[in-house]
């Protein structure tokens, strides 16, 4: 069993890092249903790929399948979480705390993956002060570049509308954050060194909407 | 210039389906930025792709970029719309009205891609008959068998709890609906001829984590 070393997991092409996730997803149900072990092709059947693809994205954590027999679900789960570096806590900030805010917030999904939230920032003086949940008070915007870098949150979530995000954005940068998630549908600039990954909550319509057209 | 015809499209495989609106977002901003023409190489640096990858994806779609100059935004974006449907006006039906359905509800992107909210369900008496957003008042989920058939969405999107998301699921398949994107932290189990897709929010802060246990 190859462990995952630094340069391993520097090889790891970007689409394979987005694939990870959704394996993990799949291990996660078949450890409910008390499957102990599952082949290529059933996690390719589970995560809707294909099992070459599968065994490929897997081959980049090291070699831990068995030829013709498939992987241990409990291991392959272990070795995921740890190359997705969620078996580390990971400290992460939220600004914006609107409805789709609240709804990140209040999500069962983080809390199991390692993530805590450490802050919640937000413009309106009505919000700051009152509790955001987690046993946090909303603290208003204007204290982020003050308050975030003692906070040392690893991630920060913008969840601000589009017209705020960018000037939200420098300031999370400038308080020394390197990983910037943005709900706001909005293109942002930030410096080489900081990773932005951008959600778009419609892609998913989009691609039921190609289904449908296919169909029709 | 070739049409994208029924039979071109039912050869796309599920990946480049789903790179499909990640390239539409990329036209769109260059569109924004008044970028007539832009190359394979333009377009995976924007999409974090890779070139070939690119060229490959939309060759499925038909031959339209120009070797050695690349592809004509307008006519490009045109293209990939009407692949996955959007120049088509999409009914969508949305089941449960909390933070999340909220945000859903009064996120920007929908609209701009042919997405038309036709009704909003919740199964709390308080919340029904009270307005929805975009003229649409909530109705109570019980009614959801008896009213859904008639209203007609293509698109059936579950924001529910966990325990509540398999019974409406059931139901919405009852109706006739045959895509549902599912945002309930929790596996459905739909049949063959329906189009089940799971939204998991947190994979894109998994992705982040990986990127910030390969920086540390």
């Amino acid at each position: 069993m190859t462990q995952v070393t630094g340069e391993h997991v520097n090889q790891v092409p970007e689409t394979t890092i987005e694939r990870l996730p959704v394996y993990l997803r799949c291990l996660h149900e078949a450890q409910a249903m008390r499957i102990p072990v599952i082949s290529s092709v059933g996690i390719a059947q589970m995560s809707g790929g294909n099992a070459a693809q599968v065994r490929k994205d897997l081959s980049y954590l090291g070699e831990f399948g068995t030829r013709g027999i498939g992987y241990e679900v409990d291991s392959l789960a272990g070795h995921i979480a740890k190359a997705l570096g969620l078996t580390q806590q990971r400290r992460v900030a939220l600004v914006g705390l609107g409805r789709l805010g609240s709804a990140l917030l209040s999500y069962g999904g983080f809390g199991d993956r390692g993530m805590t939230w450490v802050a919640v920032y937000d413009s309106d003086p009505d919000k700051v002060g009152t509790p955001a949940g987690g046993g946090l008070l909303v603290r208003g915007s204007a204290e982020l570049a003050a308050t975030l870098p003692e906070l040392g949150p690893g991630i920060a979530v913008i969840t601000t509308p589009a017209n705020a995000a960018q000037e939200v954005a420098d300031a999370i940068v400038a308080a020394g954050v390197r990983s910037i998630l943005n709900f706001a549908p909005v293109t942002l600039e930030v410096p080489e060194h900081v990773t932005l990954r951008q959600v778009d909550l419609s892609v998913e319509l989009q691609i039921l909407s190609f289904h449908l057209a296919e169909g029709s």
